[in-house]
């Protein structure tokens, strides 16, 4: 069966983003909807309203994200999931998560409309809780999906209001208690695929619509604290201080460059903190801690901005009797797309012409977290700019329908055996 | 007239130094005595005390500076001062300022005991608000002495709770109102000395007990701010960011480079404080703004400081597609100590053979704003391990002894004529 008939209809898509982003607390500041909220009910209404129209069968588990069912010939194969997140930052924009589930919506929209029937069941998927900037925690409708989270890690998240994120789902008519077991295990599902933004510069740099994620870094986030020697900075001479400051700008570059030249074209390396004590203009700082975050699709790359900054501690202290340690604050490995799926996405791409490139993901996705149960596969639209979290974040409607037809040969393609 | 005899008593000047650390509004935490509290007029009642009994007239005036007048045989002559202060930081030590003021009281007493009479009279000095911590401006009181400040100035300087210098000063008793011209003007006094605390490394590293002044640093403050593009630190390669974190880091090792090897060895330069946005660590940041402290007692350090800054800014801009901007935020002229001054007092180090370096100050005291109408000098002496403004400040007795002597060698060398 060929699906080069099957297109996506950029009116459709663009009226479900509008709907979408009307659904919104903070209207003229970009948009907020966080999960469980007043917004984020009338948004699912929306959505779920669209899937029963569809003739989709509609569940919500007790943690809120929704599934729509689209039966296949074959009902009691592993369906193919699909899909992303609705919920928000803080003054966030319109594109981010809500892309992948209007793709999605229109994908099954496309398929009714030509009657096509999969093989394979395939399910629209709507995660709660992805962004984590209102509870705490990221993908934590995911990761209670696949049983990578529980009732009393939702009791712990709290927001600045003091409200837990289990707390929140009660009071947003969920029933987390109940959430007893992962709803989804090894096995129970074939794959699943996302269309996200790509929250970065490259495809916008590059001027190429869409690409084909073919992996998702880990990441190890390290503390460096370095502590040296107070001191007036106008009394005290140069070749008498032990200035963490200066050891501090030290690593800092030395982030930069293990990432950028030492380790793999894949790395990146980012120091987004510094923590300063005193930080007062006319002393010299007591101690210094700077933040790195290093991520890479090769756990090589992120090996090598790690012994390099070793290295770079061990100078600071033997060449300027700076007392330097080093912790991890968090780990995650790296995790490789399907290959089944990558090149499900690949030919899709390649059939209907449309331009794309394979890449890496540096963020990490509701998809990742499915990594553990399931094959998986991503696929990035551009960000103009590069910029996303903001209200100026933006995708070209056309690029959301270029790759929206992606995902509908990739779709076509891996609903089409049971085996 | 010959001094040799003439020696300062160590026990009075740990009594004196005991006595005051008594006047503390945080027993068990250092020192802290803010100017206009309760322990302040407690320290002050102890000092006017001492000084009546030494047959000193005693004024007080009407921001709180207290002058101790011991009369000259030519009373029309133009005195010669020396003193300090008697406040504290928070949670500070026992030295800072009372060094000066013991020592200055010391002197005088020596002088009485001995029945020596000077030509010229001679006062002791103790300012009042010298620190600056709780206002939030160092050098109040003496500035308020020499037409520096005035009274709107201390309105204008609030303290945490909300309450202003020229409040706090009405409700210890003071009239500041009636402070309305200098009371020092240019030629009013024949040469301004003080003893203070080094508050660095040099003199105890060096292990040499009195530093003699030759000039005060002049101090040039720059706020230097980098503006990048802010982005996902995982979805960002490389290739594609303009991070002002990296540039920041380049802009911090130019500072120490730049003080240590490319201007003068009289030159430091500090960054002491940073201030990143957003400041978090999975975000290459928006901005970093770089806080530049540079003092030399030579012009031309400072200058080849900020010239460096300046070419690594240009260089920033160039090769890194950064914003940077840099603003001065402060900048005070170096002062030169009197030759008569500091040739009294090597002359007298000398001819006691008490040990003693040729250095400059870093930092600023009451005595630098008494250089625009006097000749001023200063010595220093040890802190232990360079520590300052903490409870663990400590200077040896026999230092602060040795110290006192050359003070009471140089005030004799200094009254010995009216001309």
């Amino acid at each position: 069966m060929s699906d080069q008939g099957y297109g996506a209809s950029a009116k459709r898509l663009e009226e479900h983003i509008e709907a979408l982003a009307r659904f919104n607390a903070t209207p003229g500041r970009g948009i907020t909807r966080f999960s469980y909220s007043e917004q984020d009910r009338s948004a699912r209404e929306y959505l779920m309203g669209k899937m029963a129209e569809l003739g989709l069968e509609v569940s919500v588990d007790p943690v809120g994200n929704i599934r729509g069912r689209f039966e296949g010939s074959k009902p009691g194969a592993a369906p193919v999931l699909t899909g992303s997140h609705i919920d928000t930052v803080l003054y966030g924009g319109r594109y981010d998560g809500v892309v992948g589930v209007v793709c999605a919506l229109e994908a099954l929209t496309v398929f009714r409309e030509r009657g096509f029937t999969p093989v394979r069941p395939l399910e629209m998927v709507v995660f709660v809780e992805e962004e984590g900037v209102n509870f705490g925690s990221g993908m934590a409708g995911s990761k209670a999906l696949v049983g990578l989270s529980d009732v009393e890690t939702m009791k712990q998240l709290v927001n600045d209001d003091g409200v837990s994120m289990y707390e929140a789902a009660k009071r947003a008519g969920f029933d987390p208690d109940s959430m007893t077991r992962r709803l989804i295990a090894p096995g129970d599902v074939h794959a699943m695929l996302e269309i996200h933004i790509e929250q970065s510069l490259v495809l916008d740099t590059e001027r190429i619509p869409v690409g084909i994620v073919t992996g998702i870094a880990g990441m190890k986030r390290l503390r460096i604290r370095i502590d040296g020697q107070p001191n007036h900075a106008g009394a005290t001479p140069m070749r008498y201080r032990r200035d963490p400051m200066a050891g501090a700008a030290l690593v800092i570059s030395a982030v930069e460059e293990a990432a950028a030249k030492k380790a793999l074209p894949t790395t990146v390396g980012t120091v987004g903190k510094v923590v300063c004590s005193p930080n007062v203009i006319n002393v010299i700082p007591r101690s210094v801690e700077v933040f790195v975050d290093t991520r890479d699709v090769d756990p090589k790359g992120m090996d090598a901005v790690v012994s390099t900054l070793e290295s770079t501690l061990e100078r600071l202290s033997r060449e300027r009797g700076l007392t330097c340690r080093m912790d991890t604050l968090g780990e995650i490995e790296p995790t490789l797309c399907s290959k089944r799926v990558v090149d499900a996405l690949q030919g899709a791409a390649e059939q209907r012409e449309i331009p794309f490139m394979r890449m890496t993901s540096g963020a990490l996705h509701d998809t990742a977290v499915l990594a553990g149960v399931t094959d998986i596969g991503m696929l990035f639209v551009p960000s103009k700019d590069g910029r996303s979290h903001v209200p100026e974040e933006r995708t070209e409607l056309d690029d959301i329908r270029k790759g929206c037809d992606v995902l509908i040969g990739a779709l076509v393609e891996l609903t089409r055996t049971g085996k």
